[in-house]
């Protein structure tokens, strides 16, 4: 049994270091360039529920800093507001992501395949590719091979099976994950879309089928969480 | 524009004349002997919620007038109560059906493959076996064949190709009707059981992920409801 | 115990050969020209979430090999689009079907009934009826006949035994297919609909009925999953 | 034991004859006058999912043999293509009712108090008073009444107390029948409404409230069913 | 607009006169003698949750006071030490009630039909029945008579009509509620039961079909409450 | 065991009296100029569902008695209509709120702190900062300190300790009531918001998480109800 | 714009500095001596999923520092094992507390009101009476005062009125903290209880409806959380 | 765009060659030891719905070809049963998990920390440890360090640093891996638990919270699978 007493006082100096940490206080938001520096990833703004100009705030003190930066689930006005006032975004409008990406070396040590079981499903994937790249990965898409045409799936099993980490997107009923973490021996990063209707209950349906897999190797994220998943996935391919 | 108008009285005559229909009131339980003579069908009895004593004076009604009953979620106590009073009855503990079999006049016109995604699922897919066998069918099992390890389920693909019409019961994710769905284009009848933990909610998972198959040949039934696929994969199979 | 075991090339072996299989990569979709050889049936293509222009693009390379072209859940934007670039096209503004019907050789050997509860399910049932008409069968519809004025349904009944089969749509409570399914010895397929408002939170109360159906014959798809129903109810009726 | 077999001869009799009742088909609905005379009750159409065509020509057809005509749910455009094609409706755009009322006389044999908890809830209560007062009721409505200021409620008990049967609409926690309920000793029908925000999910911790409801004199109807509150009070109160 | 200002003085008044009501602080329960003279009504005791003990100590001071008491929700061992301490209480095991029945001086006005669907719903419907007796009912009931087998409802048409309330206790899909209501024209109190499994979720199937019901006459009581509707269908009944 | 009963006579008597009190009846709202005396605390009009007409003449009224009124959830227009035709409103276009602040005593003894966790939790955050000030606190906001950065925290830390009670609003996981309540000993308020997408089901997420949080000084209020949790912060720093 | 960046030497130092606090590590859990210093508050233990033996050995850790110590959620086997080793534990069986209370100087500066619905929420109550004793109060019970006899709760008003803050504990459709909320100007903490049966949905439905209360000054711990209820009551109360 | 078309005769053959894959079938079970070569992992034989009888089957087959096997969710009946059958097995009673650990070899690059939140989740994060052990991972345990005492996980702070991926265990709001993600940049594995009560829904509450972390580097498993987070954490190790 280990002993770990100590002061009070040891505590509250402990506690008060605490606050001379490296962040920069926007008063609508607090930018954590430190972040950037432990996790040696580039930076990301989540658009959806800020204004436009929040964004661009945001995005300029970044910049100053990292010359990769992200921003996600950005819609067409915020996008056009953000590009004519900074420079060197690419808008990618399937998916709502601008990507500053000055950086371009690759820090990924083999190649992420990201794939999605039919046309609906791409914006999710394109999330997720766009995130893995931007991070310095090599990215594969395989688009379009659901479960229901099992030979569109087998006739990609050799890229399958070359890749280091793999992100499946789907939606409805959420199988492919299953069957794709069956076929390889390397982890894979299941995305739950809300693609389907009715009893899909905007991506429940393929939330709960991915969290029950029958394969070992199939973890999840949140529904239609394409960034969470190629950012997983890159952190998996740096190691 | 049709017109069906006629005279109240007619119809106070027409819903008078409802009353006499064949069926057997023993008070708690109305016997519909009926039934199987529309359906063409053996009778049925569901014991569960029924005392054992209401299940044995339903199944001796029954008998007087057909050869085949099945009796379906019966537990052991029932099952001895019910075998030790009825000459005839084969109790199947995994699933708690007792089958009374006297005419084993094969009715349908091929084969009805009844799948299944694990070991566990076996009770659900054994109550689609025997009720199917009852009602006059040549039944195929593919047990243990779960999309994570597809290999099992493509081993068997010939008998699935052979097979009129498809019971496939999983649990956990359920994934695996969409697979053979894909693979055959037959009916496909989806019995989603209560196999799993956690996120499975008692089966929902997989309930979810059959409805919103995107396999187009699938249809679902209730929960552990293997005697409801083996049912109409029967009538299928005598069309 | 049958022995299954052969050496891990083979297996390589097999699965490479799974890559050759017969689809066309349009990039953001698999054409899959097998589908159709496999399942005898027309090709389909589910038009939400999808652009115009990648609607248009797979429907040209399906009518290059396939008579008939099912287009479900397009809108009118997607329907303009699609019809005034491909000849032929009849477009059903309420179910959003769009039907590209060039043999019209009757396949199915009895008549689907389609059946809905009441006025505002009759989208619903539409996409059931054009479906199953461009899969080579006749169709009875028989509208508003719901449970609450039981005279109605009677007055159709014997419709509804002369069918072969029965695609029953429902809303609110969903009740009705259990009572169809009780007066009819055919398959009944139940498409729970979105119909009604407040706890029948967006189709569940009905599709809940429908999965908890007392009467055996009935099996269920997803909500507003008309198309599914028509599909399956063809699959039967050819046998 | 009753005995109730007889040939099945004579049930197919009396189902045939089940086809005859009085009911006018119009393609799109069956309208059935049949029921006025069975209930004793206006003819109510259910606007919510069909066209301003569809309501036209169904109240059309029932104004022929009807005095009293109910359009529930009608919105603006509706209404006024309903009004501006036929005479005589009175449209009250809260609730999006349309009432045809020729025959005044009052059949109920009490008051029918309409009672709700908040400001918001009025268009739900309004609907109950609208159809409680063109079935033939004098109703008083007490409005504003919620449990979090009892006084209002306690205020207005008299009024309560002298009610033959009462509707009580309420929103977020539904509480207020409950209240009510244990004021009176008459039938309470409780109308949880789709008032709230957040953790009321559109009305379902009113219904979940009121079904749980500690007064032994309260059932419940559908999230925002005014009209059917409002009708069955007006059943309870003609007898 | 109504004024009703008055001084904060009389508010306190009036509240503080509100304490002296009429009951008896048990501690852990206070006995409500009033609640009878209001409501005309038998005392009730719901024992589940309560001690043998406690049941015992208010039971007793209920009969000093009332000649008819209901306990409902009581396991055996409840029952017995109720029935060894108190004379005259007859047990009910199906469904858990204890009725003391001095005075069965008849109040209703006509007859209260009490229905179910199946078997394994009487116990919810003797809960009905022996409510409804207690509280000086005349009732008939009718059993098993679920929609798949629709005439073994119409079989008892005449029965219904002549009820002046009618209790229908289903569970499974909830059908017959919305059945019996289109057969009469008066109010029907439907009783979602939790028979059923999977995706009938304890009830929760049925009643929310029943909140659905297309038939207008229908309200709804809590999941097994056969004693909530034979309260209310008494209440009518003595209108 | 205590004696409390009256005679009935008492009891009619003092439900009379409760009529008598003091608020103003505008038909569709009971305004309740006594609840402002017995809270000591100003008057709020939650608008949502209110028709702008409704909230000025309620807004009038309550001017009269009360130098201080708030107004929530008011949309723009309704805004631009209440402050063009009442003096003194200060709008909050982020929350919705409008303030009228004759009153500025500070009544609160301590310093109430308002915490968010991210940019779009602000408008609740604002709603709960709004509310505490016109009811006589000083606020202090502590924005965008989320968990996953927990030095932005801790670098709060003094102010979070400094604070009397705090009200802490987070989406998505809603984790963040849980560590400040850790971190501090006065009372948390926990405020889940509805940001977030996919599995958040618009707050549902943070709501259950609030709900179990381990640190025992949390209590929670509905989903995005800033004001609710601003009024009892208001409450409990005047203790 | 506050600017506030420092060196990430610093963070690193004050993260590490945070090792060295107070807790004492028994393995299987982390004894945190520290926060009873923080919040000045008793000791406690949540039993539930702890082994008998884990609890004697973190209780008998807290006693050596703690004079007052508070186990919750004991089962009897726990207990007996507990009292039997430990000095000085009082076991309250309905509610499963161990109460060791050794110093009982009252801190808390009125009274705490402990107020239920009915007697089978006593339990949940008891918690929290015990808990707010132990940690200093004065604790007044107010039980089965369930609003559908509103009288027997308006017959308490006055303690209600004199308590500092209160709690209120129900179960069914949890309307009791709304109708106490809105007769006092206090805080008011609700404690939905999983008593109830059906649609409660063990405590769902209480739940749900006290977080959407009508009245301003509640709120709401988790499901049968007495303990919650009674140590934020405490908080408070300090104040 | 790329062409694959092939003639159906290859893909026939295609399919063909996938019967001859290698696995041995028991009948009830189909052991795939194919699975071991292809994921380079040990044999997992999952024992819930198993037979005692199945399980020794299963694992008495596989223990032919692996030196390593472990079985999950055993009871101590199959416990019992398999370890005096076969030789070699180590019983987790707390987690159920039975480990066969022949081949000790660490294959893993790093150390795999496993954390949890309270001593309730100790069973499922022994299961995590158990599997990373026997899968050739060094582990590192850190117990008790919920984020209500967040210096209690601080003072772990450098040896979750120097974890190279890290399971955190967590029920109730399940708020850890937030912060443990925020502290870290390595790949987290979440495990929601059934640890709680009320409103945790059995492990809902924080499954959801898991899924909507704010932290990017978390991924999900199912409630209380611990081995699946073993497993991955396992595969990532390897990397």
């Amino acid at each position: 049994m280990e002993q770990v007493r100590e002061g009070s006082i040891d505590v509250d100096a402990a506690l008060g270091r605490l606050r001379h940490m490296p962040f920069e206080d926007l008063g609508f938001a607090k930018v954590d360039h430190h972040r950037a520096l432990r996790h040696g990833m580039p930076e990301v703004i989540f658009a959806m529920g800020k204004t436009p100009q929040q964004v661009v705030t945001i995005a300029g003190r970044l910049l100053e800093n990292a010359s990769n930066v992200l921003i996600t689930r950005s819609d067409a006005a915020t996008a056009d507001y953000v590009t004519s006032r900074i420079q060197g975004g690419e808008y990618f409008p399937s998916s709502g992501a601008i990507r500053f990406w000055g950086d371009r070396t690759v820090k990924g040590k083999g190649t992420i395949a990201v794939v999605c079981a039919g046309t609906s499903d791409i914006p999710v994937a394109e999330e997720a590719q766009v995130t893995a790249e931007v991070m310095g990965n090599q990215v594969e898409t395989i688009y379009d091979v659901g479960v229901a045409g099992i030979h569109r799936l087998m006739s990609n099993r050799e890229r399958l099976t070359e890749a280091r980490v793999i992100v499946v997107c789907a939606g409805m009923e959420g199988a492919l994950p299953s069957v794709v973490g069956g076929l390889v021996s390397c982890p894979v990063i299941a995305v739950p879309t809300s693609v389907g209707y009715g009893a899909s209950f905007h991506g429940l349906a393929a939330l709960l089928g991915m969290l029950n897999s029958c394969a070992s190797n199939v973890t999840v994220v949140n529904i239609d969480n394409g960034f969470g998943a190629g950012y997983v996935a890159s952190l998996i391919n740096r190691l």
